[in-house]
């Protein structure tokens, strides 16, 4: 395959300028990774090595009513540990839901655990792992202004982390994100201490993964992928006074290309496949690999437009129920990053063309013609989004023009995501593309 | 660039055959990363975000003389925390220079490390963190039969680890190597546990390090890198029986072949320039880049023969002394795994032509003609040792035909890497590699 030639950044181009304050540095880090086929059974012989006696898997109904908990628990045992499983998770973690969960943790001798499932199990035994380590409560530990900023001082409890859906890559990052359901608004508590030890990565435990939450999901790791890889530079960047002032989200640098490269290469080969055929254990492979990728080799280096438009259009959704997932009205995260993806990259694209060219062809898995310009990587993304059955825009969801100004101020609140933006974004701009995503095709 | 098409083994290719009992699993691991030009400036906050209130800083009295040691106590004060600087580390650890080291730490008050300098430092301060940590002696934890093999069941102390030489990525390990000076032999100890929880890597820090000691130090990033990349495969190797068995190199992997071509490709591009001109900051970026992601992207894939063949011809040595290293009859690691490479992947060839003729490229910087075969990357390496003044084989360390015997028995002794070869090394083999090994162009 011959790629169209664009120049990294880093290493070997440029060297940081010293005569303008731009920020020289930037940071990784990831839990342990196993992968691999049968990875799960050995997690018994992990625990004991990371010293844990007795292991509590949290994990939601949904996954509860597959047998993996079931399989994990075993595995435990077998390796001479006791272990419960704690099946209350919420699909999207509440206060209610993590209090409830911290509750039961605290009654019990629980010196170790085990997250299974996806982001809200995750979520959730991040919230308990640090309040069965602390006393205080859950919104001692929220950033203020909402919550008293607590910063945790005690060491956690070895946490594992076992995704089962090939999507977020939560199982990585140091974040745990709370509904406050009296407040109405979702706020997050961010540590390093938060991140799980261990991923432990098994693509048969995603085989049964129907195909709606497959599509979605996917997308959800190929807008990562395309977000980091097109997010502001982590070197142009103004320089950051000290190492804490130093945001979560670092900006494009050379460790996170190379993997979002890798990534989105993957998905581009695997996702049609995965989605076609569940049961297709090479397509699945694939994708749990740039599901794993996402967490372990990009996490920090950040999302832009797509994500920051998630919240609000995942926020303000009334009536829309999503194919494959839980009977509420709610927009899947995967769905709802993808439908404003192919305007927000149509928008980034002259901040470095050559990225999103590129980015074009490792998804489309065939050289572009540079002719094509800013259509290249929103057409490719049209064809795989289409081919794999997405809603058409955010106009499936039931916004219409009506919305676009309640969808415009939600997602220019994110400064998480905006910190990292190539390109400026203006209200103006942001609502040419909600508009542009009412209808992606 | 137009490459060899070569086949990638993992994902998208194959997937594991159930049908025979080879390994399904990988696993990966390396310290959190911060890397970038000044760096050194935040790790008294990184120390203090670690919960470390006084520090000690370890590291030998070449590495001290520079100021490097200095400018990090100095930001470590500035973030508010007590800190000492201990520079008895010696150029390779013996039981002697390691107890001496811990004696002093064990008499103050420190709480968490910092190994400033190459593996000598590393290795030293794991073994000072894993003895403040736990009662007994280096001997306790030595494997077995030479030592108790005592495993550590205490929480270590943190240890942020800041590699000086573009190296050997020894920050990234969990291993502690030793010269136990009155049984005449290297022995080590290796435990997650004893593993830096940061890696802190300042491309300024290299500016001074002397032409010999780059072009070593490259070569062994160099040959980490092809033979990772060439290793056995972790899916080629017989299925282990459970988590304790899988060794710590586990093949190559989707995660370290990634890793592996990014790295060659930096060395080709770099080191010529690194050494010729100390002063291009642009090629010390590229090279402490390459060096930090050995430790990071393929530290336990595993290397194979040049590797195995180093341990001999380092201990052997009699007279050759290397020029800008310290004046001592030593064979510098570095040198020592690059004077067998070419003969050793001459050899390996037929194992993965694709691998091999892919390496010479990405090295090279240019295509190969598949035609040229096994030649490819001997030559290409040829080149490049011979560009940067390495010295030409084991014949310029004072090896002849005489000590080729020594010399292949100690190769076979290295089971670690024995391992892991793509292709079974016999006595013949080595013997062979040996010889043609005794000048290189
Ligand atoms: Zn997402
Ligand atoms: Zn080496």
């Amino acid at each position: 395959m011959v790629f169209h030639n664009y120049s990294p950044r880093f290493p070997g181009g440029s060297v940081p300028r010293f005569d303008h304050p731009t920020e020289t540095v930037f940071t990784w880090a990831a839990p342990s990774l196993k992968f691999g086929l049968g990875a799960l059974a050995e997690i018994g012989e992990d625990l004991h090595e990371l010293g844990v006696t007795n292991a509590l898997i949290i994990t939601d109904p949904g996954v509860a009513a597959s047998d993996v908990p079931d399989r994990i628990a075993h595995a435990v045992k077998a390796a001479g540990l006791d272990v419960q499983i704690y099946d209350g998770v919420a699909v999207e973690p509440t206060d209610a839901s993590i209090e409830e969960a911290v509750a039961f943790a605290r009654s019990g001798p629980w010196d170790g655990y085990v997250a299974v499932g996806g982001g809200s199990a995750m979520d959730t035994a991040k919230a308990v792992n640090l309040l069965t380590s602390h006393d205080g409560s859950l919104m001692d530990f929220i950033a203020p202004p909402i919550g008293g900023g607590r910063a945790p001082d005690q060491p956690l409890k070895p946490l594992i982390a076992v995704p089962t859906t090939a999507g977020t890559g939560s199982e990585a990052t140091t974040i745990c994100v709370v509904d406050l359901l009296d407040l109405h608004l979702k706020a997050g508590i961010s540590h390093p201490r938060l991140r799980p030890v261990l991923a432990v990565v098994d693509p048969l435990t995603t085989l049964s993964v129907p195909p709606e939450v497959t599509a979605a999901s996917g997308m959800d790791v190929l807008t990562h992928a395309a977000e980091s890889y097109t997010a502001l530079s982590f070197d142009a960047r103004p320089a950051f006074p000290n190492a804490k002032a130093r945001a979560a989200f670092c900006g494009a640098n050379p460790i996170s290309d190379v993997w979002c490269e890798k990534a989105m290469e993957l998905v581009g080969t695997h996702l049609r496949k995965a989605v076609m055929n569940g049961g297709d254990l090479s397509a699945r492979y694939g994708m749990a690999y740039a599901s794993a990728i996402t967490g372990m080799g990009f996490g920090n280096a950040g999302t832009h437009i797509p994500h920051a438009n998630a919240y609000p259009i995942a926020g303000a959704v009334e009536n829309y129920q999503a194919a494959g997932y839980p009977e509420m009205p709610m927009v899947p995260h995967g769905q709802a990053v993808a439908s404003t993806a192919m305007a927000a990259f149509r928008f980034t694209y002259p901040a470095d063309p050559g990225r999103h060219l590129r980015a074009a062809e490792l998804i489309g898995g065939r050289p572009v013609d540079p002719d094509e310009g800013a259509e290249a990587l929103p057409r490719v993304l049209r064809e795989l989004m289409h081919d794999i059955g997405m809603p058409n825009g955010i106009s499936a969801f039931g916004y219409g023009e009506d919305h676009l100004d309640t969808l415009v101020s939600g997602a220019l609140k994110q400064s998480r995501q905006l910190s990292v933006v190539p390109r400026p974004l203006t209200a103006e701009a942001a609502g040419r593309i909600f508009r542009e995503s009412l209808r992606n095709w």
